[in-house]
């Protein structure tokens, strides 16, 4: 997402987006083709049932109702969570470049805590004494350092950044909603971090995290940092997933050595191996992001103001209609194995235009999985 | 040292090298600088007193004595140890390849393994429990591998480095002499190192060791060794000082990580940070050593056969004779401060020659220091 907005939704429209993104096969890359197609999320939701008929879905997929997103956000409301989204100032900066960044944010706290340079730090939930001892000094040193922590509310290792950050800023990336923390003895851990700090969600506010919205959530504590500190991480651990996430969304990686004896620091003495840089104290991480928070700082200011209010959107570009030839095409080109948007274009022959619709109508048919670096696959 | 030979001296050639480095302000690169002048070490020694009497010394340095030379000599027999010059096979190829290489190098031992692919494992003193388990095991393996394990003899890390290596082949560098064994209690250890492998010093026999030994010692463990790991080093520990020999002499310098709260793993740590490659299994160095031992045994190949044997010496240079203004030329320019031959050469506007041989009589004067990477002082 380039496009950087200081707008407000209306109510109107942020019931229509959170309508959108809960909606059967709208995940976050398909809400945001969609809009750059129709300019609207009313409209995205008006196309919904012919585009998922075009791709070919038997019955078309679940459209989230009017009344059930007002029910979402009656309910947020009571539980003090408001819903930010992509296109407003409160949005995180780092979290809003991410190719998957979430189209709306539930948050609880303070707010302006996500508009600070932040560091993750992530690692074992198993972790030794001297590793949770240690990431709570690291936390505290950062955030002494003007840094806010951010980090998943696990047990272990996160939890013991978040108390080491809780009064200097810190934010909970969660897999659940805003109503089912994980693990549930962290309750008050989370009311905690709300009071000066953010409990940070994508997921509907009664949401039992299952197994697979933990590596999903890691995305999110990598996009809201400008590195990722790892402690303790066991081989095949979902701390590894959060240092891959951050790799692939540019962020730095760092890793703090352990005992080669001890399988919890596998996984991060791996890392040091494959380039990670080595922290043993703060300032091994404050010195490699500074440059980096002064760039960035210097962008923000050098930005344009360029308000872009979805009441108010540029000439939307209606989707170009593809043709029976044309669909068939290019699900021939498609397979399991992921391949590249670009290859398709190149090897069907068709406009990217033409492409990328028919992608989306395969993918609301619930027929197309999205991969990072913009590849697709069959499913 | 550039040139290999394969000739061995005669008695008498060994009882005058051995005389020549023994005699009073003559080091290693003292030696080597004598030879370059001399051819061999009989006319060296006959110069000496007037080398250094030109070089401004009130009284001549003491010259070992042939009999004191034929003492050692016979004690060392006495003991098992025997003599090894830089100029015979029997001299480890790297270490032949340092600047400061010793003349003569005093060993106990089976000699074959010196010619073995050599890594150097040094660490704490006072290591852990799990520095010492780990050591032990990583030079074990590194065994199991092929490779020679070199070490310095010390308590802690060094000994189990020479513990899991003593049936595969290890080499300990000692500071003192091979009567003077330090730490006393390593007696028998070192008695089972010279069963299966080999016991070295540069120093008389009896030769108890100093402070300043030690890190004149560790320049011999990482000339051993084509790579050396370092395993629980505190900050300004002497197993930093071998890392730095280590990369002054070209070697690779690899480090174990290790946990942030433990100080004897704070020099290991950062020499991570520096770029130490990281190692957590015998693998990691033997994949970082392999292309460095192969190209080794392919340079050993084609090499020509030079024999240089020191009783048909290429025709000797003789030194040229500096005149007392050429002399008072070159100490104007001399200080505290290391400055380099080539920058005296320069400056002085003196062949090199004229240089090399003023700062020769400076050393046997006891008047000039010398330094790594061709510097020298006044001292």
């Amino acid at each position: 997402m380039t496009v950087r907005a200081t707008a407000h939704l209306t109510d109107d429209e942020r019931l229509d987006w959170l309508r959108l993104i809960r909606s059967q096969n709208v995940g976050p890359r398909t809400f945001h083709a969609l809009i750059h197609h129709y300019g609207q999320a009313r409209d995205a939701l008006a196309a919904l049932p012919q585009l998922a008929r075009r791709g070919g879905a038997s019955a078309p997929g679940r459209i989230c109702t009017r009344a059930e997103a007002e029910r979402e956000m009656a309910a947020a409301s009571a539980a003090g969570v408001t819903f930010v989204s992509l296109r407003e100032p409160d949005y995180p900066l780092r979290l809003a470049m991410i190719d998957d960044a979430p189209p709306l944010i539930a948050v609880r706290g303070e707010l302006a805590t996500l508009a600070q340079p932040t560091v993750a730090i992530v690692g074992a939930r198993n972790a030794s004494a001297a590793g949770i001892k240690f990431a709570e000094r690291l936390a505290r040193e950062l955030g002494e350092a003007g840094l806010v922590v951010a980090s998943g509310l696990a047990r272990g290792i996160d939890a013991a950044a978040h108390r080491g950050s809780l009064t200097t800023g810190t934010v909970a990336a969660i897999a659940g909603g805003h109503n089912s923390i994980y693990p549930p003895e962290h309750a008050a851990l989370a009311d905690a971090i709300a009071e000066n700090g953010v409990m940070l969600s994508e997921m509907p506010l009664d949401h039992e995290p299952r197994a697979r919205d933990f590596p999903r959530r890691n995305r999110l504590i990598s996009g809201l940092a400008a590195g990722v500190v790892v402690i303790e991480a066991a081989q095949r651990s979902g701390s590894l997933i959060t240092a891959r996430m951050a790799l692939e969304q540019g962020r730095e990686v760092f890793a703090v050595p352990g005992s080669p004896l001890d399988p919890r620091c596998e996984g991060s003495n791996n890392l040091l191996k494959q380039g990670a840089a080595p922290v043993t104290e703060a300032a091994d991480v404050t010195a490699a992001l500074r440059p980096i928070f002064e760039r960035t700082l210097q962008l923000s200011a050098q930005e344009p103001d360029r308000p872009i209010t979805p009441s108010e959107p540029r000439e939307p570009k209606r989707p170009s209609e593809p043709s029976d030839d044309e669909r068939a095409r290019l699900v021939t080109l498609l397979g399991p194995t992921p391949v590249g948007i670009d290859d398709l274009i190149r090897l069907s022959g068709l406009s990217p235009a033409i492409v990328r619709t028919v992608l989306l109508e395969l993918e609301l048919a619930g027929k197309l999985g999205r991969h990072g670096g913009g590849l697709v696959s069959l499913v």
